[in-house]
């Protein structure tokens, strides 16, 4: 025999219903309970390889042309544990991007603010709002929202970038649209170079230009970067970053733009960061070099190329497997709208000295 | 006779397998295209009368009580056109709180930041950390994030107020916790209205107390803000807004939180204001007065009590239709998040002298 | 037998004199030897009894009138220990107005930033920018720099202020310049009280004024003020300043001005404040009550409209006589320049429990 | 026979007299009336040439060692127009410093803020709160306010710099004292140059290092201060500064300290600026080339060395006299202070096409 709902249930299940009839719910039907343990990682870390990254823009170079075919040739890397958002992180994609010799991604703007992290090849061009950007590998190149970029190839090889956009941070803000720019790439209307050399040098700003809250310089070189990673690498190191910067708007020293932070780091020759966490989430893309990350307890073996995801609050820590040289790991970072929001923390990993047990090797699935 | 798929259409979609398989996808299979027609609101408005609300709340006061049943008894806005976001705008929630004669919600704390605008009820109290916040109809009490709170209705009739969450927000951020306090209620370790008096006038502040990022005043008191519209009203008037104030954080002179900022607004006797959009979404409540809100051509009449979310970029314009009682409209915006951004936008509507042609009513569905 | 002056000592002499004649000069010539002691206050304290002021005016309203003999008749309070200055500190002017009945004292603008703090007299008008702004003891009207402003007396006594200018500040700076009104007095294009109405009441602010730099409330009325003070009393009290408050430029929760900072404070019957110093030089008026300030061991005793100047870095407590009637002091104080220039700092006097020996009575000299 | 003084003007002379025994005065009495013509330069420009200055130093160095004779050797430049405050400008001095082989310059620090401009000289090092700082021609060396700072000249020249101090600013604030260092020299606790590597490059920042309100990097290196200038000349030029630079603080992106700016200009061969004119001073130390400056219609013409005053609100062009030779002009400005009080105002001279007729030659008196 069957048995009869409680006249409780009835009357509770009667009124869920009714509340859903009338676009109400109640907030006690789906309550999270407080987590035990508090705070911890959302979702969980992803690792790309390159070895597997690589092949599959060769496939898309002889599948897809940019403009007709494709707006951009890009691969995203998606995040199996956050799968619904399509990206790596839930605020930030990494993506990469390739542009043959010859080919034209047609400018055009979007209210999402981009990096471009230049991977492989020289010589190509990215025109932002009206200037001609050089890209070499280790370049870091800003697109912020609402700027014209367009990008074009007239070199003999292939052009391989790193893409980071703030699509699903905006996305999840309902915020975002863009346009095509009315021909197919914009024309050049300053010389090649000039936020360069206007925003001149270290500690050097053009007189009067203060307080602008996206950075005004579109161009970070590697050539510089790498020198000035040498030169802290021989005063000091961070235990948890080793040798590290943030690009910075020189206009005021914060992060480059208000949804993406960028940051360098260079790890030496068999260094292992102490491990800690932080309430903002990262990417990063391995330059150069080979290590390991540890990530709650999760070892992701990496080498050059390679792409990494990091969720906020994951306890993390990294070590350089070279004894002769450095590996240098570029992350994009949504720091700054934790910190716009006043929910930034860090925490340092007490335990077993600083560093991680590893209970397990990344595999993905 | 069936048809073939084309060679290209075969490899094309071996090849997306192939992506998926190897936690990638390509950007150009997915791709929206620039949406002609430019910015619009990206989901629709949405309207709750006081008239089904509250009934509801009487069912749930004889079904739940605070505490043992459900952490609190509240009853969420949900919009239909978001509906797996369970909120009424798609960063903040509207929800409708009831706390009956002797009972208590008891004190916990969270990430998310809250605010209660207060409908209904007298003399009921909330604890926030440790200060005894006393909470009359109009009065807007706030609760930020991390702080203690326990509410408790020692009068003789029922406590009702508005409640709003940055919950959908962080929860897009992946970011949040929580715990219950280790007692009930957490006891009162400041007198009443403590922050009150510290903070405490028009155009004062205690000594020394400069740049708080969250509001360190948490009452502020419907007595004097309607004495403050009144006033201003005696002065002028804006052709969107009518007569409004932002509340503001006293140490800063911005919005009272990072992630809610609260605005109240009175719209007098037969006023009607111009239609204008911006970037940031509101939720407002009908606080006291009966009129329409025509929102991107639909008109939505309501009367006290009612709650209407506009989300971001929808044209809205509002009447107030009595001929002697002036409208006063409480909202919760998430503006200070859109500006920290630098995503914040406004536009006036140009067309018919600045009023929408109304196309329809709006119905529930 | 007269002794010669040694080479060296001739050389050094002819040095200096051919330094002096190409406009140049040793700087090891005048070296003052750093300081034994360390900090300390660099000139004395001062104090003004208005049984002495007030006849004063009384002679002064016989011998001139504003506009034809003066452009203000106003007696300034110089403080003997830097007579050079001609005021009551080296930045900020403490001087008193007098307006007798029917008087206008005609509307001019200068590059000065002043503040008026209502001594005598009631229902004079001080028009800024065009705002008629209501003169009642206790309230303090801001006149900023380069605003238009003209007093009218249409009551039938006459009117006393306090006038606090950052002329001196300017001065040294060798900034400054001003221009009289085209006519007499500029006319009213706003209603009386339109800033107060605009910025609305605690915790309020108009939608969207933010960050500006000079405040634009011109009128902190002393009924608010008052009120205010008492229920701050009810709740706590700073050893050092009692019962104070800052008042704020509502648009950023700072100082009002950027070089005039204002500050309004209680000692509740026989209240004795534990002693201080800061970097920042103030000025006080009595507005009510009788009690005694000790400055760097030196006593002080005031009564109702005294002035007492009190020098950066001096020790300082104050005491009120009375056992039963609260004193109020109204301080114009230059910490928001001191604070711009990072030069802002505070110590509390360790010995003698907080309390410092009085050494002496201060007398004039 | 002769005669009396009006009973009105004995009257008057009698209530000065009484107001003066009370420490008071009678503002009317040394009314200034407001100037015609409105603001103008409030002291006259300076020029000192180093053909006037350079032998002085010679001469000092035999007079004088610092340390027993003289905490520094100092050559002070005293703009005859402004005397009594014994410097260049009436905020800032511009003076030039000699330390001869072997010989140290003993640790002190004081509440003054300095920057050090090299002149001449190879390998001198300045401690800097424990950092040895490298000394060369076109180096800016800040020492802020109450850092340990000492110079000590290991190589076989000469040593000499241009010195700016805060002094006369902080003298008219009455705020500042000193102290020496326990040892002649202050030991170095950090590795040379290590702000200078610790603050990256170009558009980089140690990671968290925000807002700090000194600068926090102390050296400035002429070879990347030069490259820059000449990379931004390929670019660009001002039409009132030719090619400059405003050196900044990288933790905010301002001025490098809270009340001394330092500007670098670059003019190009044969350039001659259009006039304009601001609220702050000036003073250029002349590091290359030859040229002329009209102020105020006066011609200064300057070469290699020679430095010149420019009082605030004096309208000001300066043209490069060589064909094929740039000038470099380094400037101590107090922009900062000017800007923090709200008092920030430049012009552009409209008549003569924006360039100033000739009236005088300046002449030394």
């Amino acid at each position: 025999m069957d048995v009869e709902p409680s006249t409780e249930q009835t009357d509770m299940d009667a009124f869920f219903e009714e509340l859903a009839s009338k676009r109400m719910d109640a907030l006690w039907r789906r309550e999270e309970p407080s987590r035990p343990g508090g705070r911890r990682a959302p979702y969980a870390p992803a690792h790309w390889s390159w070895g597997e990254i690589r092949p599959m823009l060769e496939r898309a170079g002889q599948l897809v042309k940019p403009g007709p075919d494709a707006a951009r040739r890009v691969i995203q890397l998606i995040n199996p544990s956050i799968r619904e958002v399509r990206s790596a992180l839930h605020t930030l994609t990494a993506n990469v991007q390739m542009v043959l010799p010859g080919e034209i991604a047609p400018s055009h703007r979007h209210t999402n603010a981009a990096i471009r992290f230049i991977i492989e090849g020289e010589a190509a061009v990215t025109i932002v709002n009206g200037e001609p950007v050089s890209m070499s590998p280790g370049d870091l190149v800003l697109t912020p929202g609402w700027h014209w970029h367009g990008h074009v190839n007239q070199s003999s090889g292939p052009m391989l970038w790193m893409d980071t956009l703030d699509r699903p941070l905006l996305a999840t803000l309902r915020i975002g649209t863009g346009e095509p720019y009315p021909d197919e790439l914009q024309p050049a209307t300053k010389p090649m170079g000039h936020s360069s050399a206007h925003f001149g040098g270290k500690g050097l700003r053009p007189v009067g230009e203060r307080g602008q809250p996206v950075s005004p310089l579109f161009l970070y070189r590697w050539a510089e970067t790498e020198q000035a990673l040498h030169e802290l690498a021989k005063m000091e190191s961070d235990p948890f970053d080793d040798v590290a910067f943030d690009y910075v708007n020189p206009t005021t020293g914060g992060h480059v733009m208000p949804t993406i932070g960028c940051r360098i780091q260079m790890l030496r020759p068999g260094f292992h960061t102490r491990a800690h966490r932080h309430s903002y989430a990262s990417v990063f893309h391995v330059f150069r070099g080979s290590g390991s990350t540890i990530v709650d307890g999760v070892q992701i073996d990496w080498s050059q190329g390679d792409f990494v995801a990091l969720p906020p609050l994951s306890w993390h820590e990294h070590l350089n497997r070279s004894d002769s040289e450095p590996a240098f790991l570029y992350s994009s970072i949504d720091e700054p709208v934790i910190e716009a929001l006043n929910l930034l923390s860090e925490d340092e990993y007490a335990e077993h000295g600083g560093y991680q047990p590893v209970t397990s090797k990344y595999s993905a699935s």
